[in-house]
């Protein structure tokens, strides 16, 4: 179907996206230029997710010639369709229900009715309203970006500059690879039974109302959805072989904000096992009834569930790009690339969750346009070994930059200011600080639950190395701090301390951090 | 009472904060330096609210000596009794509600019963927990700050060295005057009528459940406390002699913003009368039944009501300290200082809400440290004139910088980068763009009510001039963005482009302006 000169409104795109992904022999969809029936591009994207759209976007707002082919009727990736957004919208979710769980019939909270909320439920509504976003994006690439693409219609590599796609060959100066990343499955027997999920088939895939679940992992996608199916009413239990929120994944973890949100997690009634490896899924009439585990100690023990939830990480699928392109993968499956997203094959990039680090938006997106930059002559290096980070429970948790383990490892004199205060002794188990935004109810009835927040300074340079926090609000926040405290330059207390706070601000930095500039040795606070 | 060698806990501040509050005869408490008791303070901060007990912190931090004296047995002042944090225990409070009633018998949400929702039970919520912060803030200032004081004793000026409190007299290099500000009382009859609040005596004196309410005033108290009192299912109606959000108190409100803003009010039903004063308020038994209104056209209106609430700004009271002190004072009321917050009585300085410019936390903080820096020997001066702003409807609402029209009056070419996108025509009612934490359940099923946001640019130096949002957890982030469009370089669409993004970000900047990035020639997004 070529749309070059049709300009489909948001409603019509919607229609035209359900009803491809509905129809299996459903058409490619075209957005090329007609008068131009031939060209070659400067880069083709194979996979218009993340980091193929962003980077077709910056290359062609230089004014280069990109083309996006993605198998998928939409723009964007698994991010809307699969990922972050149901994600997010179960994380919003559950931050309600456990604010209606914590407040049961008080205030104007009624009674906290359990059978109310629904895993399935959560899951059609976003089911019903994901391609909106989707429309969204076809749209704004065609109208507002001007880039060409080719949608509903698997790339088949060729060569290097080389790639068919529904039917047609396409040829460039130059391949990006970003065709993402699938979640990982361990070896153990017992996933073919009905009821084993992970987070891209709970999407696609639930037809029931699990009533207990098994998370197997530790990391951010275990914590997060484990945490929504807690908060529905769905009993949790979390079998990590790492202590969760510790796994290599995850960065710049500190340990006193790791404390607070795991032990939130528990006073919640989640069945945290650590050092814990299933052994088997067991199943009944095919379908899972029961999950054996061993535990740090050696003691098998049976867990009854009618649901188990894979949150192992993902690997990307690089069979095709090793075969044809000759594309090196390192040893655990990630393509390998310099600082220019160049692969080891000339000519041949690799972005997003193809590629090693995190499996994040910001590197995603960011090393599309490294690639694009580069390609259009730029000599652009993307260095993502530093970056803010986040999870969700049923709080937001968000930190970048040293722990205060890491900074005394680094620095002679580390100041650490803090809600609760840095102090030993005091009775703080009733201080409703910090408090803000999506925690004011929490601090005026249940201040232990109000969040919790620290600053990791230099004592010596007066240099922030660190921030970290868990409340609501304050993710949006990290973003600056991040560029801020990593500029070259660094940012000081002393600096942070003359900004202008917006009260009740989330994160108190601004203000504690002033509460100290005066002093020509820094302290605790 | 002197506590200098005791060192109460949290639990027994509160006790003792409690007790002096209720006890009109209760002693003052005195955590004064016994080895010398008769100083020279550097300077004595009369008044100990959030200027008062920052300026004294930087200047003890600084290696100063100085005294607060407050006439309220904590300090902190009237932010955490009676201002800022009630204010966001009920917006908090606002947003709840308002989720509520949307979802009202849908997912997990129950039926909506208004019944239960009271600003009577909220506001006992905030009584019974307020001075756990007030605790906090003692200890704070002693164990940490190690700032002397006299609380619970109102200070008598004797000339711009002397004070006297509690049947004592202190001496002083300075005075920093920081005493506040008292909600302003229209001239209108009927105000003397049971029923008739502002934010002051709504926490301190309401005693019955409002079913209606008419709030005089369109600036952010009225808006605030307005929509908090209808999302409680207390009918509001707002009377407003200029178009709300649009007075002389708020700067850089962008039309687009006050429209998303100010229309989510009206579809949540609020009467919102513009261009209209109050007449007179009427009652029955002492209590409030009515209030006469002039409209716009002027035509009168007779509103029926349980409630009036006076959000008119407010003044502060300088009699003592004009005929003691011989300050200057504008016409306005507040006192005159020059960039130092010196007023025009040598050695007396004046901060916080006494002063011109908003009477928000920043300046009042920022007014004390100022005065201490200054006393302390440095020459430094604070502009208050450019900062960001909030307020909270059943939303939060962030700005910064210019808003689009001011930026088209300052540029040549201006860029907007926008959510719902800056194009005519297209079908956004049913977009869920913005969404981000707080706004995901309504992405998915109200898309309308997912939030606006708008970034103003400089189209020949790329600078941003200004940022506006609305949704929820941008406001964090704002106090950043502030630093960072006003330093002298300022921050291009290039610079925020290549920061990491937290996605799902509240507000879609860092992204949006990627986006755009790669074009020498920017366009709107």
């Amino acid at each position: 179907m070529d749309i070059r000169d049709r300009h489909p409104n948001l409603a019509e795109w919607n229609d035209l996206i359900e009803g491809s992904l509905a129809d299996p022999d459903s058409e490619p969809i075209l957005n090329l230029d007609p008068d131009d029936p031939d060209p070659l591009y400067d880069a083709i994207f194979v996979g218009g997710g993340a980091g193929g759209r962003f980077g077709a976007a910056y290359m062609r707002a230089m004014g280069g010639r990109p083309l996006i082919i993605d198998a998928w009727p939409f723009l964007g990736g698994s991010c809307p369709h699969q990922a972050c957004v149901p994600h997010h919208l179960f994380s919003e979710a559950a931050e309600e229900l456990d604010r209606m769980r914590w407040f049961s019939d008080e205030l104007f909270f009624p009674k906290f009715d359990a059978s109310r909320a629904s895993i399935l439920e959560l899951v059609r509504l976003f089911l019903a309203g994901r391609a909106s976003a989707h429309a969204f994006m076809n749209w704004q690439t065609k109208e507002q970006l001007d880039v060409s693409y080719v949608l509903n219609a698997r790339a088949t590599l060729v060569d290097p500059r080389t790639v068919r796609a529904g039917g047609r060959t396409f040829r460039a100066r130059n391949l990006v690879l970003g065709t993402g990343a699938r979640p990982l499955t361990p070896d153990v027997p017992g996933l073919d039974l009905h009821g084993v999920y992970d987070f891209v088939s709970v999407v696609e895939e639930l037809d029931y109302e699990p009533t207990r679940c098994v998370v197997i992992g530790g990391s951010k996608v275990a914590m997060e959805y484990g945490s929504f199916f807690h908060a529905t009413g769905c009993d949790t239990t979390i079998v990590s072989r790492s202590p969760v929120m510790r796994s290599s994944s995850l960065h710049h973890v500190d340990e006193d904000l790791r404390a607070y949100v795991v032990g939130g997690m528990r006073e919640r009634g989640m069945d945290i096992l650590e050092g814990a490896e299933p052994v088997a899924v067991h199943g009944a009439a095919g379908s899972v009834r029961g999950v054996t585990v061993r535990l740090a100690s050696g003691e098998e023990r049976e867990i009854e569930t009618d649901m188990v939830f894979l949150g192992l990480g993902e690997r990307p699928e690089t069979t095709e790009a090793q075969a044809v392109l000759g594309i090196d993968v390192g040893p655990t499956g990630r393509v390998v690339v310099d600082h220019h997203m160049r692969t080891t094959t000339p000519n041949v990039y690799a972005i997003g969750d193809l590629i090693g680090g995190p499996m994040e938006m910001f590197k995603a997106r960011k090393s599309g346009v490294t690639a694009a930059r580069n390609i259009m002559g730029e000599d652009l290096e993307f260095d993502f070994s530093e970056y803010p980070d986040f999870l969700h429970t049923t709080y937001e948790v968000s930190w970048v930059g040293l722990t205060e383990a890491e900074a005394r490892e680094a620095c002679d004199e580390v100041i650490v200011i803090q809600m609760p205060p840095y102090v030993e002794g005091l009775d703080t188990q009733h201080l409703p600080l910090p408090c803000a935004e999506g925690t004011m109810l929490y601090a005026f009835s249940r201040p232990r639950l109000s969040g919790f927040q620290k600053l990791v300074v230099d004592g010596t340079t007066r240099k922030v190395l660190g921030a970290h926090h868990c409340g609501y609000g304050a993710k949006d926040a990290f973003q600056y701090l991040d560029h801020l405290i990593h500029r070259p330059e660094g940012l000081t207390v002393d600096e942070l301390g003359w900004m202008n706070e917006l009260f009740l601000n989330p994160e108190h930095f601004v203000q504690l951090s002033r509460l100290r500039a005066g002093k020509s040795t820094l302290t605790h606070l």
